[in-house]
């Protein structure tokens, strides 16, 4: 039975494509608001029904903006909304689920059989535990220790997907078919959260030598976190150069 | 100084023009999503990265929609966002911001004068209380009973005003001077829900022969509650159709 | 009709005794955990099913749960609980419970009469305005100041309580007739939070030269504030010493 | 090298130890509140700081609690909280965790190294999956089934934590080494809720004929509710028992 040509996708038995993949997928799907929604909704303190004239002046959101943030008024940020279609393997969704301000709806191996795509980590992927266990610091693997990794995962894979496929065709229920399933399989999910709630996940899911308060994430969780602002930057300017200007603390 | 010729605006002292109004005042300011985003986000479970598609087929939406509703599978509703801008008496604020899955921005009685309108219940509104304290029933009241309500009020608000301004005119700050003010006094508001604390706000706060739960909210917040239901009814029309087809319980 | 030896009870009409308070009145009725729910919960990331032998150890707390405190982990500080029963006027209310991440249970001016007690400022509360609108500044007010102040109030809560017997006497509701009062009128309610969601109402209702993050607060909701801090401070020493000295944010 | 007699427990290499579990783990950790609480926090509404006295009568619990239930006034049972401590398989707590009013910590695979317990299903779990993907039905496995299903979980399990072991020994780092473990290792977490968000809890993740929404939840999270609901009962009788008589709706 002959491999597929990309070593990532290789046939596995008659039929199944395994695929190996080490990215995160983000998409934006929905949002709603920008940087004047914040404008508007903390101009209502002071100017009551003349909040909305205030989201003419545009010029002067970075200056509110700023204060908002160094004074951690958080409230007027919770006016907008980001929807992000998701593709993550289960121990990274374990992680942003943790974040309850936030909604979810994801893919159910209860009601669906699961797609054969497993995470491998890219080349430049730390791998060496060093430090203590409260602050465990990662070094970079060497190849022999990468291709190790590789080898290991693609045989849990090939090894767990082929039990759950047999386990399916013998009138298995999905649900109890999965739990032979390793967590680096990929799940897909709809995450809904308001730009405050963003702002606390990029708080805690990224490291950044800016960061008034340290983080030290998972590198996978990272790199959603990463996809997340690239877009929330884009969408409310004023307010991500103000997380960024004082020290990442969500406000 | 003569009065205004509207009754229900009048001068008071040398300027001070008081208002009465008996309306609660809703627009809505913003919003993402609607039907098709809760067949997408529902679709997720079976569906996996398939689930954009649906959206495609418009025409399902009702019945899934129906089966999520009965079935109180409440999250996909989530990935919504309404934002409206509210004018209305503190005592209704006060019921209004109990509901805790919300986002509210309200003028500042301490970084701002508030504005002199006062509500007053307009004629067709009950007044009397019957019933026991645990289920107050109220019946209309006589045409003395209203005048005597909208005589005490109109008296109470002059009043009040005056003695805030006193206060202000004496370098009382705002925040203290604003103790004499009665809870007629209005505010002003942005209050951003999804669907599904919207639906749970419209299942407390609006009275209906459809609901399994029957509700017995204040007449005012109520007004309140239409309003955000009209506009609710129109973005989600087969989400508010399936709410109000299944006991309008929210899911 | 003599009044009260005590001014800050006097009798009005036949028989209603108006009564005059500066307090924020606070009781602890119910709590659970202490230090040691801290640092079991935040032993089981490490130590699995070991996390409870750690709660043996109670000197180790302090080190662990300043490091919690310092690198914001503040998961682990929930498995905690305070219900408060406290008694403050309807403006210091409505600040209360603008904090979302906490459980409220009201008195109703719906369901009874409200008693006639009306807050009035103590003589060394801050009343006069300076300072800009964002950055209201306080200074004391003259004793011809304060004299007035109280007598507007005094004058006032007479009035309008005054006009809410009316009404009730002319058969009107308790939920009309209430609109009349003012909002320095004292309601009570039981209040429950847990710890992470207490260091957050403290860090933004206190205002200490220690934080990171100077706070504003209006001087009554600071006195609710802190109560609930010394009682706190009490239950859980190492969880306050480390919020006091690692800037007073709420992990 | 011999397998332990208990064939649930047998060694795996030079020591490993692996344990083959088919139970949830539940124990009460730590409480407060009971009916009394609901009690106190409901009367409040009426009887303003009266309420305590309330506390006394405790005969009248039954039918205040009931009243409430029936109405779905559900913020008087936030007063009370109750912390759990869980040992389940991932796949278990991934569902567990998708309950947001509630406070988690858990074992973690960053900072420290799974022990070797896997579930299996036991003998009288359903394993066949039947009807609709909508509506999937299950129906008792075959003796075959059983032991096809135990030998396959049995097999990944050991494969999966000998894999797991030998990327421990290569300096892999615990972050990356667990990727490849199943879904169905267990892990440990503590879990706070107040007895609002449990009846929730209960209302979603229990069968039951009386209930007025028919909840269908996967049997491993319904062996973790049956035991939470066994403790809630004990603790809050009254409120267990309105629970059950109103269609075990969360009021």
């Amino acid at each position: 039975m002959p491999a597929c040509r990309d070593d990532r996708r290789f046939t596995q038995g008659a039929t199944t494509v395994i695929e190996l993949r080490s990215d995160m997928l983000v998409e934006l799907v929905d949002s709603m608001g920008d940087d004047t929604s914040v404008v508007r909704a903390a101009k209502v303190s002071t100017a009551g029904q003349g909040a909305a004239h205030y989201v003419q002046h545009e010029q002067a959101a970075p200056k509110l903006i700023g204060y908002l943030m160094r004074n951690r008024h958080g409230s007027p940020f919770e006016h907008t909304a980001f929807t992000f279609y998701v593709e993550a393997p289960i121990f990274v969704w374990r992680e942003i689920m943790r974040h309850r301000i936030a909604s979810y709806n994801e893919e159910s191996a209860r009601y669906r059989k699961l797609d054969p795509a497993f995470y491998v980590p890219a080349r430049e992927r730390d791998l060496v535990q060093s430090g203590s266990s409260a602050h465990p610091l990662l070094t970079p693997g060497s190849d022999y220790q990468h291709a190790h990794v590789e080898t290991e995962l693609r045989r849990g894979a090939v090894a767990a997907y082929d039990a759950y496929e047999r386990l399916l065709s013998h009138g298995i229920a999905r649900e109890v078919a999965r739990m032979v399933l390793p967590v680096n399989i990929y799940s897909s999910a709809y995450v809904t959260m308001n730009a405050r709630a963003l702002m606390n996940f990029l708080s805690l899911r990224t490291s950044n030598l800016d960061a008034a308060y340290p983080s030290h994430p998972m590198r996978e969780i990272e790199a959603v976190a990463r996809q997340f602002e690239m877009i929330f930057a884009e969408r409310m300017p004023a307010t991500h150069a103000a997380f960024a200007e004082n020290g990442r603390v969500a406000p």
